[in-house]
């Protein structure tokens, strides 16, 4: 079994999730050496959660069944490029690798387009569509300070 | 109560999630029409699930008590300046406001420096730190193909 094999069976993961009504046209599927662990497809809208991509929900079950927060010596395989979250979460999983087939703009071609969320981003936040205020309260660096202060802190 | 008041309590939450050594300083709190529908905060090390941030952690919880995918009308509180994958799922999850305090400066000085994620995903695709690979299958818009024709989609 090779990347082929892995982003193929990936592909039919994003098909099923379609065609049995469960959500939108995405999978993900996790390798460790050779083997599946997690697979996880898009389910925004049946489980009411704006974060349950692909993506995301692969590597939360697979961290449940290795019982780690990282994903030392894994690929995750995509069915498409990861939006930002997906990008943004799959950097803090640390696996080792990322293959995906499709890429944003084959998404955008379908009506899903994540470079909204690519160009927010890189835009200054005072120039953002979403309105964000920054207060800059007095206590604001307290739980960085508690944080350093802790002797029995689990650093991630 | 005011953004004063709200912010102040999610900094509050993010100082007892340290103490308690529940995990990282982090902390977000969701209102709507002026009340608290849920609070988050970072749970990464003991749910060992890296997408465990505060704010993620606060969107989830507000989705299943609204019975709803988007946050319509919310305010996201955060301690902290969100991450890519938090300001993503922010951006997917659609509030009216995000308000924050520390800024991504005030943490990097605390050891959490997101920055790297922020300028990885900046970087273009094959100059990543993250090995990455496109794979052309002949299937990819097969999934997109599949949501176009399908009747019973539930957009989101």
């Amino acid at each position: 079994m090779n990347d082929n094999f892995f982003i193929k069976k990936t592909i039919e993961l994003a098909v099923e999730n379609v065609k049995s009504g469960h959500g939108g046209p995405f999978a993900a599927l996790i390798v460790k050496n050779g083997k599946i662990i997690s697979t996880g497809v898009n389910s925004v809208t049946i489980e009411n959660d704006p974060t349950a991509h692909a993506e995301i929900k692969a590597i939360r079950n697979a961290c449940e069944k290795l019982n780690d927060y990282q994903l030392k010596d894994c690929i995750i395989y995509s069915s498409c490029e990861p939006c930002p979250m997906c990008l943004g979460a799959i950097y803090w999983s640390r696996p080792k690798k990322l293959i995906f087939a499709a890429t944003k703009n084959d998404a955008a071609s379908a009506g899903f387009d994540d470079s909204f969320i690519y160009d927010e981003i890189d835009t200054k936040i005072d120039s953002r569509h979403l309105e964000t205020t920054i207060i800059n309260e007095p206590d604001k660096f307290l739980p960085f300070k508690t944080w350093i202060n802790f002797q029995k802190k689990i650093k991630y």
